[in-house]
Parts: C-alpha cells; sequence; structure tokens
C-alpha cells in the first residue's frame, strides 16, 4: 500500500495520530497501528497445534542474569485447558490474562462446566476493541495466542490489539515473525 | 461536488477533522466521512434477495495459509431467521454482531416470537449515529448487510457509519463496490 | 451581514469554530450555523396546510436503483395525527423521531388522549438546543417538518438545528429552498 | 476603555477567548462578552411599568410571510401574574422560560401562593452565571425581561448572559438599543 | 518584583494562563492574578469598623438612570448580625452570598444560635479555595467584604479571588482602592 | 545539575510544563517544581524541636497597617497536641489544616484518643500526591510543618508540595530558607 | 536501537510525549520511559536474597544535617514477612506501599493467613499498569523492590512504572545501577 506509507509522515505532521479515538483521512486508526509495530518489536511467541495437542515456543529474551528464569511467566494459565503466551507490552498481557483466569473460574461456579477456549478469546477481544473506541483509553499493545482443547480438539486463536481474531493451526507473534511464519508454513499442518 | 473535495485539504489543515463532533465549514461530519473510506477499503462482501431465500457472498481474504479457512466469519447469524455480513473494522462489526444477537434472544424471551430484521437495523444504526455526535467515541468503521425472512418476506438492509439505513434488492459493501454494484443493477431482480 | 461574512475566514483561522460551547467574537455559534449548511444541501422536504389537511412532499433521493424505493422513509409517522418529514443527516432525525414516537405513546398512556403537535415541537428543540450549549455534543444536523392535526385544526412547525421553530402555513427545507419558498408564497395560504 | 478595546485583538490571537471557564490578561471573560454581543443583535424587546401596569413591546422580525404570525412567540406568560420578552438566542431563552414557568407552577403547589417576580429574576440568574463558570458549557446568548405584579406593584427586571440583573422603570434589549434608551429616557417615569 | 513582570508577556505567549490548574515557571497561577484584575477594576466598595458598629459604604455605579436605583444591590444581609459587600463580577457575588445565606440559616435551625461571622468568611473562602484547583471550574472573579457583630462585638473580613482572607479595621476593594486606603490609614482605627 | 537547568527553557517551549499529569524527557515533573518555587517565595516559617517543648516562628508579612494583627493565622492548631505553619499559598494551606482538624477530632470520637502527629502528616501528604498525579487538579502550592507532642516526645515534619516529609530537628521553609538553615545548622540540636 | 534514540528529539517536536495513553509511531509509550528515567535518577536501592534470608540497602541521601536521620523511610514493612524499598518519586511509593500494607492486612483478616509476597507484587503492579493506559492518570515514577519470605523462602521482586515485574536473585534500582549490577552479578548467588 505504497500510497499509504508515503502519506503517513504528513498524516503525522497533522497530528491524526495524537488522538485515539480518529480515522485519518485514508480511513486508518494511527494509534492501533502502531500498537501493532509495539507486538512486532516484542519477543517472539509462538503456537502449534499438534497430533496431539497444543505446543507453545516462547523466548524469554532474560538478558540480566540475576533474575531467577523459572519465574519468568511468558507462558500462562487460564484454565485447566486453556494456556496463553504474549507478546508486547507483558503489564498489558497480565491484564487480560487475569480477566481471562476470572473469566475461566466463574464459568465453572456458574455452569459447573469448562469454558470453550473460543468464549475466552471473544471476552479478550471485546475489551481490546473497547479500548479502540473510547477516548481515554489507549490500545492495548499486545498481541495474545491463547489455546486450549475443547472436548479433545485442540484450538489455537491469535489476537492483535484491534480486537480481530482468527483460528490458526499454527502461528507466530513479535520479533522475526515473517521468517517463522515461512517455516511453519512449510510444515505440513494437521488436518484439523 | 468539485468544490467540497478542493476544500478538503484546507480542512485538514485547519484541524476541522480531528475531533469527532464537530461539523466542517460546508456542513460535513469528516471524522463519518474517513470512517466509510475505511468501509470501502474492507474486504467485499454482497448480499441478496433471491426468489427462494437470501444470498449472501464474502470475500474472506485469507492471506495466511495457516488460518483455519472454515473458522473464519464473515456472515454471523443473528438469529434463526437473520444473518449479515460485514466490510471494515471487523472486531467493530463483531460489537455490533453481538449487540444484535443479545437482542434478538431477548426479543424471544420477551414476546416469544421472533424479532422483525427492521427492529435488529434500527437498534444497531442507533448506536452508529451516537457514535457519531458524543464525544469521546469515535464512528464504526464498519457497514453491515443485515438480512432476514420475515413471515416468509425476505428483507435486506445496507448500514453505514453514519447509522444511516436502506433497504434494498440486492447490494455490495467494501473493495470493488462500483463495479460489483453494475453487475447487479443489470441482474433482474425479484418483484419484493 | 457584509461584515459578517468577511470575518468569518478570519474565525476559521483563529479556530472559534472548532469547539462547540464557543462564541466567535461577533456573537456567533458557528458550529451551529454549519450544522444549518447541512441542512441546506439535505434532499428538499416540503410540508403545507391545505383547506382539508395537511401535505408532505419530499425528494427521496433514491441515486441507486437497487433500493427497494417504497421503503425509503422520509416521511415518518410519529402519532395518529402528527407526520414528519426531515432534510440534513437522516440518521440525526431518526433519533429525534424516534424519541417523539415514545413521548407520543406516553402521552396517551398516561392522559389517554391525543398529545398535542407544539408538545411534540417543543420537546424535539429542548433536545436540540442541549447540543448547542453542553460540551461533547455536537449540534443536530438535521431540520425536521413536523405537522399535525389537534382537534381539527392542522398545525406545521419547522424546527431548526439550534432548536428554534416556527407555525408556517406552508414551509420548505433543504436544497431549492430559495425558490421553492418563492412558489410557495405565491400561492394563497389558507386563513388559518 | 480604549486600552480594552485595542488589546482585544491581541487576546484573540492568544486564544484567551477560546475557552469559556478563562479569564483575560486584564481581567475580562471574553466569552461573556461575545454572548452580549449576541443580545445586541437580537430583535428588539421594550417592557415598561406604566401607570396602571406593564407593557412590552417586540420586534417578531418575522421576514418570511408564510410564517403564521400569531404564532410567533416572543411575550411568554410565566404565571398569571408574570411575562417575559427576549433578545439574543431565542431558542437558549425558551429553556429559561420553560423553567421559571415550571419554578412558578411548583411554588404554587407547596405554598399556595404566586412566586415572587423577583425569585423568579434570582433563579434565571444563577442559571446564567452557571454557564459562565463551569466547563462544557456556553455561556446563554440571551438577555430576558422579566416583568411582573406582586401584590399591585408592577416590577420589571433585566437579566444579561452574565447573570446580573437591574430594576428598571423601562429598558429596551437588542437592536436599536442606545436609540430607543434615550427616548424612554425622555419619558417621564412614574414615580414607583 | 520588576523580573516578574517583565516575564509575564512571555508566559503569555506560552499559554501559561490559559488553563486554570497551572503553575507558572516562576511559581504563580495567573488565572487567579487576571481574577484579581477583575475586582481591581470593579466599583468601589469600602467597609469600616466604628466605634458602634460597622460602616458599609459602596458605589453603586448606576449610570442608567431608568434603572430603580433603591432596588440595586451592592449591600445584603446574610443574617441579622452580618452584613456583605462586593466588587468585581456582581453575579459570581450573588452565588457566594445566597450559598452564605443558606449556610447562616441551617445553623440557626441546628443550632438555635447565629452564626459566626468567621464561620461564613470561611465557608466562602473554601469554595473560591477550590475555584483556583480545580479543572473546570474559573476562579471567582469577585472580592467580598463581610462584616458582622458577633456577641457585640463588630469584626470585618476581606476575601480575595484566592481564598485568602484578613480581618480589618477597614478595608476598601475595586476602583480607587490604593488612594482610598490611603485615607482610611490616616483615620484613628478603634481599638479593638 | 546544569545539564536539567539548561534543558528546562527548552521543555517550556515544547510544553511539558503545561499539563501536570507528565513527565518531561528528563524524568521531572515540571508543575511540582513549579508549585515548590511558589513555595520558596512564601512568607518564611520556622519550627523547631526545644529541650522542653517545640517553637513556631513566623513572618506574617503584615504589609497593611489596617489588617487586625493578632488575628492573622499563621500558625494553626489541629489538635490540643498539634500545630503548623506553612509557607506558600495560604488559602491551600487552610484546606489542608481544616483537613488536619478534621481527621484528629474524628481520631478522638473513634479511639478516645489523641492522634499521632505522624498519622497526621500522613494524610496530608496522601492528598498532595494525589494532586501531582490525577489530571483535573493542580499540586498544592505550599509546604507545612506540622509538629506535635506524642507520649511526651516532641517530633517536627516538613511536608512539600510533592507530598514528601521528613522529620527535623529544626527547619525553615518560604523566603530566605538558605541563610536561615544555615543558623539553624548551627545551633546544638536536642538530642531526641 | 540507535535509529529509535535519533527518531525520538522528533518525536517530541510533535508531541508523540505530551499525552499518555499515546503510542509514538515506532511503537513506544514514551511517557512511560520518562517515568523510567525518573527511577533511574533516583537514590539507590539493593536487594538480594542471601542464603538466610534477604537484605536490603539504601541510600537515604539524607543532605540535610537537621533531618532526623533514623525517621527518614526507605526500607517499609508491608507485613511481618514482607518488606519493599523503593527508588524513584517517594509520595509515589508511599502510596503504593500503603496500599500493600492494607491489603496484605486484609488477607490476614479473611484468610487468617499470612500473604504471599507475589500476590502482593501483581496488585502493586495492577495499579502501575492502569496508570499507564487511563487517561487523566500519569504513571507512577517509581521502581519498588518488594522481597519476602513465604514458606522459608525468600523471594525477591522487581516492579517498574510500566507495571512489569521480575523475580531476582539480587537486584539494584537506581544511581549507580550499571556499576553495582556488575558486582551483584561477580557475586555467586545462592542456589534457590
Amino acid at each position: 500500500m505504497v500510497k499509504g506509507e508515503s502519506m503517513q509522515p504528513m498524516h503525522q505532521l497533522m497530528g491524526y495520530d495524537r488522538a485515539i479515538t480518529m480515522f485519518s483521512p485514508d480511513g486508518r486508526l494511527l494509534q492501533v497501528e502502531y500498537a501493532k509495530k509495539t507486538v512486532r518489536q516484542g519477543s517472539t511467541a509462538i503456537a502449534m497445534v499438534c497430533s496431539d495437542g497444543l505446543l507453545f515456543v516462547t523466548d524469554k529474551r532474560i538478558i540480566d542474569s540475576l533474575v531467577v528464569p523459572e519465574t519468568v511467566e511468558k507462558i500462562w494459565q487460564i484454565d485447566e485447558h486453556i494456556g496463553a503466551t504474549a507478546s508486547g507490552i507483558l503489564s498489558d498481557a497480565r491484564v487480560l490474562i487475569e480477566r481471562a483466569q476470572l473469566k475461566a473460574q466463574q464459568h465453572r461456579v456458574t455452569f459447573d462446566s469448562a469454558i470453550d477456549t473460543l468464549t475466552v478469546v471473544k471476552d479478550i477481544c471485546d475489551l481490546k476493541q473497547i479500548c479502540t473506541q473510547s477516548g481515554g483509553l489507549r490500545p492495548f499493545g499486545v498481541s495474545l495466542l491463547v489455546a486450549g482443547i475443547d472436548n479433545n480438539v485442540p484450538r489455537l486463536y491469535e489476537t492483535d490489539p484491534t480486537g480481530i481474531f482468527y483460528q490458526y493451526k499454527a502461528t507466530v507473534i513479535g520479533e522475526g515473525e515473517p521468517e517463522i511464519e515461512e517455516i511453519l508454513q512449510k510444515r505440513d499442518p494437521p488436518d484439523k
């Protein structure tokens, strides 16, 4: 989208990107696009649906040898059957994960059954969408990979800062995304 | 409206388009017009009233082969007899669809009958209108095609970011709209 | 008011018209004046008090042959005896009409009698006035012609974006207003 | 106040008049002064205390022959014994008048007696003052002449956009104020 | 404070005086200083503690001969034993006086005794202080002289727009303050 | 911190000091620093812990001979055993003192014992901190010296506009602080 | 990240760092980065997990000899088994510490057991995160080292202004961080 790129500096000069709830003249939400850039610069996180389960691979990026490595959280458990990883602002991720954990727990108490992975994903994305539309809030600067096993079927979702989500066979977010994606595409994905 | 077009850059320089609840000197709401541009750049969605029902055609735009294609939602079911598709920001669409689903469900519980398609459309448009008039909110960057069969009569509506809606025999939103519209107009539309 | 006109561009350069709740140095509310421009560019709507009732004439401006023409609403029924038409932003009109319909319905339930046309008009204008005085809201970009028959007497009112209203024998809003007004003035208005 | 006048353009350049709750460096509230200018450009309204009652004279400024002249309100009845007229933004006036009518009605119900004209005037002015001090609201762009007969004594008050009021023997607001005031001053005012 | 004076125009150019809740780099609240200028331009008001009571002298500044002079309020009674006068924006004064009158009345009802003059003054100053610290409100543009006789002891207080107050033997606010103050200082003030 | 000083004018030009809840690029809260400047320009206030109690010395700065000098408050009693003095905006001080008095009184009623001086100081500082972090409020432009005798032990605290406090043997705020501090440091402070 | 550094002055010129809830075009939250700079300039604070407990070392930076040195708080007790130290704005620290103390106390009352150190840390970080995402609040300008002994296991956490935390064997914040960190890394950390 060559035209869009070359117009962006002009949009910056004119301030279209300095207020959240605003479209640029070519119909873009620049603050949301910048939040996505934060994600692309985050530490790499990979998730795959395998023939016998789900696989998370993350780069913890521990550059300080004094950190207790086994305590660095990059993969969170939302419920017995649902996990998640993230790339971007990790404190933003934690807010979303804690919300999802609570949601899952409430579901167990209320319905006496495990929550669906998709329900968790939709709830996360509803909050993300609100933060792109209401004034006084910035978009979440984080993408989440949420994966769970619902009735023995593994499912993997990616949510972006816009609040959009897709179901994937395998996906990667953060640093090195284009290169790793190519590798993932070459692998023969399991049929469902 | 040649004059209007040539005046737009000047309006941009002067900031009429950087606050939602504001008219430009020639009486336009620029943020709403930019939101419509978002829709025009969205993936194509077509809906038609046919002699024996309704037809939705959508371009899912799946460019990543790792996405599980059959899970990509571009056509949503609002109720047993009402469906919808969208073009623009899909997370904005989801918020509106979820609201419509809830509305339809509440109608069934309260009145023990199916909701009218027009009632659903009006409710969506009321929320869209508010987002063009109240500060601290941006307009919804999405158009919806909502179609349903009320008492065996198929009805199709298009809602734009302003909150305006029209009933159509057949219509298209998103990329390629002018070309596809021409084709649709040539087809003999059913009487009703 | 030549002076006012020549001063307007200077006021625009200085930003008097980029915040709603603000007077310009010559005592004008520019955002309200721009909203009126929106109305003048809207599709034409005419209403007349006739010897034996009321007449609405509207231009539906259907330029897309795929629209179902008989479903395009430009004349709304507020109550059994009150109708309305509009020029300007039609989604703004719908918000006001729906409010009026509710108001009329509530009146019937509460007082077991039909609401007065003037009461409906005043209620619409109260909301319009608030939107010219409170921050965080833009003025309504629509004029309404509201006409009703109260105790066999037909009455016709025009409301503008300021929230001002007048009773008319016949009136026109939207595109072509000056030309049509001249024609209406030549017609002999009924003495009532 | 020559200095003040010559400083005003500088104040405008520097933006002291583009936010309501703000003093200019020479201690003026410019938005309130602009609101007063709106009043001076309004249609003329005169009120006088006469030997045997009160007199209102107003210019309805009906320039459109299609308006039903006898329905144009420029003199309102607040209660049996209190009337009012206005100059400036007439929808602003209506808001204040409706509030006063309600206040008068509540007084009758609560105390079983007629409200004092001064009480009505003070209540109007309290609301006007708030709109000059709180953010998110513009001053009322209207002056009101409120006159009533309390215990057989006629009283006439003028309220300006600041929320200041004075009792007058006779007074004029709107277009032509200086000229008409001269005439009123020449008339021998009743001793009361 | 020569340095402060010469820096003020620079502060104005840089906007330190165009938002209420803000200090200038040299530690001043410019909006409050401008409000004080409003007071200095107001009509003169003098109050004195005399050997046998309190004296108020005010300039009503009636320049319009049509005003009923005896109705112009510049000295208000807050309670049987407390009076007040003001200089600056008189509608601001009225808001404070009405609040004080209510406060005094409530005191009588609650404690069955007269309110202390100092209690009234502190309450007025608390409200004035809030208006210099909270966003969305401008400072009160008025100084009040409040004087009362508590247990046969006359007391006189001056409150400024900052919400600061001092007890005086005699004091003057408004136009001509420096000259009149000199005269008051020459007079032998009563010992109390 | 030479670099910081030379960078400040640039920060002023760029507006880092014109919104409260904002850090400058070198990590400073400029509005809080300006509030501290207000304090440094205030009238001098000294407090000391002596061998047999506490000593307050204040400059009342009475430049108007008409003020009743014994009524000028610069030393306030918060409770029987706690006093305070201030430098900076005195109406800001009063708000904090009145809050502390209420807090002390509530403590007596609730716990039937005297409040700790430190508890009073912490409560004052909590409010001061909030005013440096929340939008729509300016920092308090005042430093307080709060001193009390808790169980026969005298304690003296200084609170600044940031909401930071320290316990002192003797301290000074306001005009002439550096010079007086030198003198205080030469005096042999009591051990405790 | 050379490019980021060289772009920062441009971002400053364009105002990306003058509103909290906003990303810069390269996906950074500049206000949060400035808050971190405040921390780096704060007084040094060190914490270590030792073989038989926890060690806090802090620089109290007492430059005024009149301050009572033993009263300067830089190490706070949150509960019997949890302590904390801080670097940055100390009044911001106090707000977080008081909140943590209350949280710990409530835990004891509710569950009759000691709170986990991690629970305290997460609660502090939740509040810190909110202050980086909501308008009208600035980020906390302080890092905290929180350390506790849970069931005989010592644990040490560092929280930054973003609301991110890590568990450390030993860590340092504030002035001199790089140099001291090198020393800490050379020390053989205990295996736990």
